[in-house]
């Protein structure tokens, strides 16, 4: 079955166009469709001296597959010309307005799922619009409530917290939230993964996970007895441990996925673990979202001197995920 | 060079004892001189079913290496009977009092580096007494302010903070400590592992390392300059990155160490990368310490099943520092 996937470029002046036109030299079983203006990506595709035909998205026609050479497109405009590696918030509308296309596609099915390049957080706040990332967006979008995980084949680490400033993390941790985010990590494992009956593993959120209340309080008073309530209700749970003991062979190779409490908790160890192939995906959205694990690379943009691993990566965990029924 | 090198078994319900007997096993070049009470010793030996014998150590002799079976001892008398796997508050005592031997003679030069076998916070602070680590004890003892090193090999990361509470740990980043950690670690590399011009990366306290301030300023606030003014004194470092693109081999290969500003942001995967190889060193203190990397493994203790990497890592780094002149 032929998928029709959205692919954002993301920040115009990265390297995401980049990588929709390396993306565009191989032939793909799946009808890829990038949201933006041709002349950014044609002009970057002549800064590479590589070839692109971009063909326009018509969902009345039949989800056709991608011929070497070739993307299909679905035209945004962009505010001002683009200049490779240098940022200029005049065109951070034009970014919003491509991840509001997909989304909105996804969610009347013109697309089975959406694929995003890297944005740049910083140039969409210069221009006035407060973003925390992706994730968030999408989330206030569509009134979901969603939960982040980085995959790298089946190593899978989830975030009870995702952008806040480390100062911020032990007071945004309680229960509520880490009821939502276990159930919903736990039901996408079971819809989306098709896990059966999947094993996640719980970081502490302090240093050898409080050490009995030692170094921390919130295992005792917050992490251990949410996690006894839902072990109580079924979910295979087993922590909260050490996050510096987690992350062994000893208690990965029994588990299918990880909550780590914070960003720089989990993300380092599996983005060293499956570096240039990890893809992040948000979890508990109405629609399908897979996203590159890396970011702007702006000193690289137009070089051709970058590594599209993870955007392979993540198409085809999209194209998995919205394959089967869920 | 025949060295001393002492040896403290740690928490004698834990693992320490077991792997002090299973490091007699084998010859060694160099005088491995546990600290503890014989009995302790003996009774997990006939519970492994191994043979050992302890041979009192008298540094008026010449050092002298190590035969298959035994072990030199310096004794140290423990209050009650050891029950392998029961922690004990009353023989907390005899756990602190070993370190101040191998500590003391280390200063004295009646050894030339001292190993240290796991412990059990959590039991010290039930006997009464405020620990947080042999890190922090030894620094106090010796009036020093130390660098917590854990190192695989190369990759070696050192923490700008070290077992604190999470909610703790962006209130205790500022100049001063960076400078006095960062100061230490290269003049260690240095000295200790003969580096000429060690470089350092430095990773940034937030996710993203505060993405331009967005996710936090601390790094705009502190960590910024503070790198600056370092590299405007000849120090080779690099930062602050973000830790979760740090930790990959574009940033990796080019470096001599990390620094990480808190537990749970390097040692995951330094330990992960490093999996039962791990060494932790502390840097900045008169003597030469170094450790294993894991904890007490309380379910473990006279079981046999216990993996020894660790330890002989950590003795083999200790002779490598002490034996050349630092």
């Amino acid at each position: 079955m032929v998928l029709r996937l959205a692919l954002t470029s993301g920040e115009p002046a990265g390297i995401g166009p980049d990588l929709c036109v390396q993306l565009a030299q191989q032939a793909h079983p799946h009808q890829l469709v990038v949201i933006g203006s041709p002349d950014v990506f044609k002009e970057r595709a002549e800064a590479l001296n590589l070839p692109l035909t971009l063909r326009p998205f018509d969902d009345a026609q039949p989800a056709s597959p991608c011929a070497p050479g070739e993307l299909f497109i679905e035209t945004c405009h962009i505010a001002e010309p683009v200049i490779a590696g240098k940022l200029n918030p005049a065109n951070a509308a034009y970014v919003l307005q491509t991840l509001d296309i997909a989304a909105d596609g996804c969610a009347h099915n013109r697309f089975d799922a959406m694929i995003t390049a890297p944005l740049h957080k910083g140039v969409i706040n210069d221009a006035g619009v407060k973003f925390s990332g992706h994730t968030e967006y999408l989330a206030e979008k569509s009134g979901a409530n969603p939960v982040m995980l980085l995959a790298a084949g089946n190593f899978r680490v989830a975030l009870a917290t995702t952008h806040l400033p480390l100062s911020q993390v032990a007071s945004a941790i309680n229960k509520d939230q880490l009821v939502r985010v276990l159930t919903v990590l736990h039901d996408e494992l079971v819809q989306k993964f098709h896990i059966a009956k999947p094993t996640i593993l719980v970081c502490g959120l302090n240093p050898h996970a409080g050490e009995d209340g030692h170094l921390g309080t919130e295992e005792i008073d917050i992490i251990i007895p949410t996690v006894n309530e839902l072990k109580d209700q079924g979910l295979s749970l087993i922590g909260p441990l050490p996050a510096d003991t987690l992350f062994t062979p000893h208690h990965l190779s029994d588990a299918d996925a990880v909550l780590a409490m914070y960003h720089d908790q989990g993300l380092p160890v599996l983005k060293y673990a499956g570096f240039g192939q990890a893809v992040n995906v948000t979890l508990g959205l109405p629609i399908i979202r897979t996203s590159v694990d890396h970011g702007t690379a702006l000193d690289k943009a137009a070089t051709g001197n970058i590594n599209s691993g993870s955007l392979h990566a993540a198409i085809e965990m999209a194209a998995t995920m919205a394959a089967t029924p869920s």
